[in-house]
C-alpha cells in the first residue's frame, strides 16, 4: 500500500475519497489531473500534498518544447504558480514547489531535458526524504510514549497523509515497533471523516488496537480519565509556534488543557513557516458547505442550510505541550526553540 | 406541524428519523409501536419522551380486560415497567410514567374504564402542561438574551423534542417574539445529527438566522468571538445542577468556560432527578456503534472499527451558568436554588 508513488511515468495514488469502501489507485499523467486531485482530497496529508506538489511540477514540465533554459524557467514558473492555488493552508505545498523551483535556479545554464530529469529526481527525492524524516519523528516521538497508554489522534497523520508510516501515527508505528502495546482512540473528524475513513482503517491494517468516536466525544473520554496523551498532525507551523491542523484540532487542545492531558504536534520542519510571526496570519482554507451538509455524498441537512466549514483551525502555542521534528523534540518558548530549526 | 399529538384515537407523531429529507407522519395505535418509536428515536427530545410515554401508558392500556381495579392495576405496572425501558437517561420518561400510576393509584376504587379515561386525560394534560412550560421557560430565558446576539445551540432541544416550543430553542422563539434580532449556530450533532437534520430546519421553518457547522468546529468560533452564549437543553439534571445531555454537550461547556461564553442549561422541572445527589449517578445509554460507522445509513468507517458510542454526556454544576426552568432561572450555589424546586 503506496499513498503516493512514481510508476511507469505516471504517478499512482491511492484515490482517499474512496476509502474505507474500496481500495483504489489513480494513475495521474498530467497537471491538470494532479492539481484536481490535490484539491479534491484524493491526496490529502500536508506532508502528501508536499510530495504530490513535486510531482505535478514533473507532470507539468516533461512535455515542455521550451528550447532555452530561460523559456522553460517561465513555463515553470506558470505551472508552480497553477499547484499553489490547488489548496492554501498546508505549508508542505509551497515548499516542495520552491524546491523544485530552486533546482532549476540553480542550474538554469542547463538545457531543457537535463532540467526534466533534475524535477523527477527531486520530486523522487523528496517522497523519499519523507519516508526518513516520518520514521525519525517516529524514533523522537515514542520516546514520549509508555507502555498501555491510551492515545487520541485527529484526521489522518498516518501512512496516508505522507509519502508512508506519517506523522502522529508513526509515533504509534514506531511505539508499537519497540514493543509497548498501547490503544488508540480516532476522532472520526467532520464533515470529511479522515479519522472514520482514514485513520481507523489505516489503523486496523496496521493491527493496532483502535476505537472509532465522534468528535464530540473526546471530553467524555477525557473526563473519564481513558486518555493519556494526543499526538496530532500540523498543516503549517507560524515562527512561534502556533499550529494549523485539521478543524477540531484547537478544540481538542483546549479540552486536553482543561484536563491536564499532553497535547503533542509531530510535524516535519517542512511544515514550519518561519515567515508567519504567529498563527493569525496562517491563511484559512474555507470549503464548500456541501461537505457539511451531507456525509460521503448522503444529504443530511437542509438543501439551503448556511454553512460554515473552515478546514483548518490554529492553535496557540500556549496549548502545545511540545512539537516533534525529525530534528528533536522543541519544548517552549517555541519562538526560541524553533529558531534552531531555520 | 405538531411533534406529537392524540388523534382520532391514536397517537399521532412526526418520524424524526427521515427529517430533514420527508416530513413524515406515523400514527401509532399500540404499546409496542410506541416502545420501538422511543427506542429508535422517531420521537425524541426529554419532554416529547415523557408525553409520548404518557400516551404509550394509554395505548398499552386502552385494551384492557380488566375487571377489577386491582387487576388493572397489575397490568398498568406491566405496560410502565415496559416502557421503563425503551430508553434509559431522560427522566421525563420515568417522570411522566409515575405521573401516569399516581391517577391511577389514587382512583384505585374506580372501574377500569373509568381509569381509562383518566389516563387518557393525564396524557393530554401532560402534553398541554409541556406547552405552556416551553413558553415560560422561554419567557424567563429571553431575558438573557440581548438584541444581535449570536447564539449556539447543541442537539435539538426545539419544538420537535416538546410537545411545541421547545426548551433552548423556545429561548430564541421568544427572543425573536420579543424583536431581539439574532443568530444561531448549531451544532450538527453526530452521530444522530439532530442539529443538521432537526434544529437547523425548524430554525429555517420559523425563519431564524441559522448557520450549521461540525460539533469540532465550535472551539474555532468561540475562539472567533463569534458566540455570545450557548443555550442546551437536558435530559436529567441531579439534585447539585450536574446536567446529562446530548453527547457533546460537556465539550461545549468546557470550551464555553475557556472562552469565557455563558452556558445555559434550559430544561422544566420534570428533568430533575431529586434522588440522584450527582451528575455521577445518572445512567448513560450506549448506543448501536452503527450510529457511528454510518451516517443516516451510509456506511462511512470500517465495518468491524470498534466503536465507543454514549449517547449523553454529563456536564458539571461548575461549568454552567445558569439552569432555566419553567419556575425560574436558577443559579449557584445549585445545592440551595434546586432545593426551591423540589
Amino acid at each position: 500500500m503506496k499513498t503516493i508513488q512514481w510508476r511507469k511515468n505516471k504517478v499512482r495514488i491511492i484515490d482517499q475519497t474512496k476509502l474505507p469502501l474500496k481500495l483504489a489507485y489513480l494513475d495521474l499523467d498530467n497537471l491538470k489531473s494532479m492539481w484536481w486531485a490535490i484539491r479534491k482530497l484524493k491526496v490529502r496529508g500536508a506532508p502528501a500534498i508536499g510530495i504530490a506538489a513535486g510531482f505535478g511540477v514533473v507532470l507539468g514540465m516533461r512535455n515542455s518544447h521550451a528550447k532555452t533554459s530561460l523559456k522553460f524557467k517561465q513555463e515553470l514558473k506558470r505551472v508552480t504558480n497553477y499547484l499553489r492555488k490547488a489548496r492554501p493552508t498546508a505549508v508542505n505545498l509551497f515548499w516542495a514547489l520552491e524546491r523544485m523551483e530552486r533546482q532549476v535556479f540553480a542550474h538554469h545554464h542547463k538545457s531543457p531535458s537535463f532540467l526534466k530529469e533534475l524535477l523527477l529526481k527531486e520530486a523522487l527525492k523528496i517522497t523519499q526524504e519523507d519516508r526518513d524524516i516520518c520514521r525519525r519523528m517516529g524514533r523522537f516521538g515514542a520516546g514520549l510514549v509508555k507502555k498501555n497508554d491510551v492515545i487520541l489522534t485527529h484526521c489522518n497523520a498516518g501512512a496516508l497523509a505522507t509519502a508512508d508510516y506519517g506523522t502522529a501515527l508513526g509515533v504509534i508505528y514506531e511505539a508499537k515497533k519497540q514493543g509497548k502495546k498501547l490503544k488508540v482512540y480516532a476522532d472520526e473528524t467532520r464533515p470529511v471523516l479522515q479519522g472514520a475513513r482514514l485513520t481507523s482503517w489505516e489503523l486496523m491494517k496496521n493491527k493496532i488496537d483502535v476505537t472509532l468516536i465522534c468528535d464530540n466525544m473526546a471530553a467524555q473520554l477525557m473526563k473519564e480519565g481513558k486518555i493519556d496523551k494526543i499526538f496530532v498532525g500540523a498543516d503549517r507551523i507560524a515562527a512561534n509556534g502556533d499550529a494549523a491542523n485539521k478543524i477540531g484540532t484547537y478544540s481538542l487542545a483546549v479540552l486536553a488543557d482543561f484536563h491536564k492531558i499532553p497535547f503533542y504536534v509531530v510535524a516535519p520542519v517542512s511544515t514550519f513557516d518561519f515567515c508567519l510571526k504567529s498563527g493569525k496570519d496562517i491563511p484559512i482554507e474555507q470549503r464548500n458547505p456541501q461537505e457539511v451538509r451531507e456525509v460521503f455524498g448522503k444529504q443530511v441537512a437542509p438543501k439551503n442550510v448556511k454553512v460554515y466549514n473552515p478546514a483548518f483551525d490554529v492553535t496557540p502555542n500556549s496549548l502545545i505541550s511540545a512539537i516533534i521534528t525529525e530534528r528533536g523534540i522543541l519544548r517552549k518558548p517555541y519562538e526560541r526553540s524553533l529558531r534552531r530549526l531555520k
